[in-house]
């Protein structure tokens, strides 16, 4: 077994990050493990920000969104010789593997480092549901909700000016939160990255349902899509209906984690501190078909997960 | 195919139901087929306060907690007569069968009102997640966050007057909420019915991490356990520090559906009628290893569910 | 007495129409006297929209955002043939009177109104607080607490990023909300339309104190200052700290409302249905000194509430 | 002006006292006078535990509920004895003065401290909202929303199953939280220590409102009229209807406090901290007709508040 680990988040932070964070520590410690905090990411690294925990260290800190550790871009870690410095630091710690915590990105820094000689195992830590391999990120759930925060007000408001409403979630590549927050919110129209859309046919629905006496309809777009304020203003001028756009942004990435976000941090916190102690490398923790698996770390980052088409289909058929 | 079919929710209500119910109407509208709802449970049932449905029926209710369909108790539904008396009154409105959104009493009646002749399928509704055969019941993930949410006020309290809080939570059998509640909340201490506990012991343990400085321990108790309120005076006795209860009770119950429970409930509605209009009967329809999977509607409600260990050795690890 | 009155909401929807509309209706019934319901504002009420209410037609309402009455523009009504026509409309019904709730363009549309002899008054109804005369505006609690959930999710991540995030947040001439938000949220900069700002000076201030450390600042931008990108990109290419812009939009106007905007619209409905019934006219109530108080109708549309300068201040002091 | 003072929370914690304490220490920065922070009220006074404060030991609070400087019960503190012990400890920190967050029983406990010759201000810090001179308590409108979400919640299961749901809430001899909760949720009924009550005729009355087709009725009782497990006895037996009962209890306490408590407290800290430092004492700063206003200390602790009459008529008025 390992006698030292580190742990670290990377890359956009997500709610959640802290409940994992913190099985890690309390995991290592009560197998008997030193374990080091690393903060603000690859940049805390080579600034050698490397902190040892104990288990007061993560207290008080599951229902906190963001991460305790801070996080950063390090574009200077791309470059091989700043990944050796970075080896060496670690080493001079006594810092035998690492968990990192974070999306698409920040894993893939794992996987070259893990190239030096470095154990790593990566936990999926993102708001957008598009980690290969896994159902599940950590964060997604809490975004969805506040998303879905968001859609309950907008509906409130829409519905006594009998407005359009175009709301703008994130998801660049991944239509995930988009479309799960349309059917949860009940959206007339899901607009992502994966699947072609017909703006005028959509406008002609609109218009037709809106004289047959709706009150209002939502939108929700993916950022991947376009520009919501865009997409709004043609909604607006092909209906003739009064249009309006949110671009919700950051919010999505904060607040106090839902239960789900908590517990399955939890739970792939702890597996992948004992998978790291184990010997284990090279892997990323995640849920699949309800259970926690382990998937390559180099085909996790090297496939694109795509949209259940059911999820698709569904939206469809609950929004008539 | 079916060309009517009616959907009814029974036993307590829990947030979500709304959504399964809208999801039956419109997948049975979508699918050329007339659809009726029945009132206040078995007991409307027997009243005959069966209504036609559209999909403006349906509008506006996905984001609501409780049912719009209303539920009640019927202890005379458990008499062959009375049953026999129900069947003709579906009947008469041409009813050929019939969704029911419940826990495991009202999936009982299901079961014996299909061994009269009318096709059953039923759906999981209940804050408990005790429905065997599925990972997942409509409603258990709002009754969760809301858990949790009482969890993150009474830690500030808690805090500021180094004292102990035990809260009850809902689960006369089963102790899922109170342990996933316990992991999530960061509680020391989750007392469930599947799991034996010794007072004495918890109690020393609490003594001792208050003298070594902790400022506060929640400890959350499965109303299946016995009375918080017991518990507490006796931990207060035992330990000496200040022990405060909170129960919780029908607030549980209530508040607009997570996103979570509206999606798979939105997904287990659309499966229940599409499997009631294609012929299938006496089966639940549950989440199972991530998918959406049928159940014999008999071992069902013959099968008792058990709490997951590795979550009971998970909440032990973290709470150290 | 009046025999009969009428209730309409008019203009941008605001949390707290509900109680205040359900306030007149059950006042209004608690005498003895009829109550009409005008739909959709000024437009219904030329289209005739005009449905009697009773106790029930308002139940369940007070918890919801929104108004049930629905509201809309209507240019038309600023032309005095409209407005006659308008007035013989409400005289079919028997109406000698009528509650309007909404913002100083409604209250000026009633003011109108009043000219041709119709009894009016007026409810302040706005998420802006900016109704000459009153220190309070129906709505504008309940906008400030959805601006501070958002800006609580948005410091998780701003922290975590070390970033500086700017939020937009309604208010056009009146910068009321932006400075309420940001005393409460611990904003480090507010900018309303009614206080000039070097922003020069600020970058400079900001990029002192994160070379001091700082981990993120939060500025709060009224939209009546300008586009809160616009000042973000500036912010940002100033300082050369990661800087990233939220536009909150209509999500501001929706919500359940907080409990003193269902109380204080409450009181003030009571207080209208009251008056109107005893022959007052021509008057708005609203809150001033902690008490009920009626402002002249024209007073309080042609006059222009200033921003608190203490407000100013301690925003001022407490950011330090 | 003073050149040291000293911040204390004491009694039952209340959502924004780190908002009013984090007023207080950025003020006295700001006048350049030294500040220090008593941990856990008159308890940590007497052992010392007293630390100095500056900017940073308050940012990142005002968001937080419960209190960071901790709280606790000290009886001992009413024997003079005491007290002149803990005044040599406060002078020989160099303390010339001390603001006290509180309720009643702290405020008095600091007027006895004044007698010995320590200028105290006191800041009223509780959520009943039972302070003489002032309208407002930090708290309070957080505590008031809390209850408000679960009336929310309760409507939603009591409206699915026709029941009476009776809801006990904080108030041993203030009923400002009930009246004001059941006026914002709808309530049927409130009891309320300040206002007699005839059960039978509410019984009466329920039955017949059921039997004239009523879904649910919500009863609010302040914990000082009697047990609300007891009364929802009595009226479950004398209606015939399914009555259910929550204590909410110290979920009450907690949680991150609304604009409203994070707004007024950062006024009355900086109100107190400008006061003191300018040698006034023996006062309670609190909020009366919409301003702040100077209350005398003994008069505030010698009197007793009573309930608005206006509050208890808009109740009656709008449940019918």
């Amino acid at each position: 077994m390992l006698k030292s680990i580190a742990i670290m988040t990377s890359g956009g932070d997500s709610p959640g990050m802290n409940a994992a964070a913190r099985a890690v520590v309390r995991t290592a410690l009560y197998e008997g493990v030193k374990v080091f905090g690393i903060y603000d990411g690859y940049k805390g690294m080579l600034e050698d920000r490397i902190v040892e925990l104990n288990s007061q260290s993560v207290s008080d800190i599951i229902q906190r969104g963001g991460t305790f550790l801070g996080t950063a871009r390090c574009p200077e870690f791309k470059q091989e010789e700043t990944r050796k410095e970075a080896l060496k630091i670690l080493q001079r710690h006594g810092i035998e593997g690492l968990v990192i915590i974070g999306g698409d990105g920040s894993l893939t820094g794992g996987s070259l480092l893990s190239d030096l000689g470095m154990p790593i195992v990566g936990l999926p830590g993102t708001i957008d549901n598009d980690v290969w391999g896994s159902d599940y990120t950590i964060g997604a759930d809490t975004a969805l909700n506040t998303i879905l925060d968001a859609i309950n007000k907008l509906r409130d408001t829409a519905s006594a000016h009998r407005r359009i409403i175009v709301l703008e979630v994130m998801g660049r590549k991944c239509g995930w939160l988009a479309m799960m927050a349309g059917i949860a919110g009940g959206a007339e129209y899901v607009l992502v990255p994966e699947v072609k859309y017909d703006l005028n046919k959509i406008c002609d629905e609109l218009k037709t349902s809106y004289d047959n006496g709706r009150r209002y309809s939502i939108v929700v777009v993916a950022e991947g899509v376009g520009s919501a304020v865009d997409i709004g203003k043609e909604i607006g001028e092909k209906t003739g209906i009064d249009t309006r756009v949110t671009v919700l942004g950051h919010v999505q990435r904060g607040g106090s984690p839902t239960a789900e976000d908590r517990v399955k941090a939890s739970m792939l916190g702890e597996k992948a501190a004992l998978a790291l102690l184990n010997g284990q490398s090279n892997i990323v923790f995640g849920i699949n078909e309800g259970k926690v698996v382990a998937i390559d770390l180099h085909d996790s980052v090297n496939n694109n997960k795509t949209l259940d088409p059911e999820l698709v289909r569904l939206a469809r058929v609950l929004s008539k």
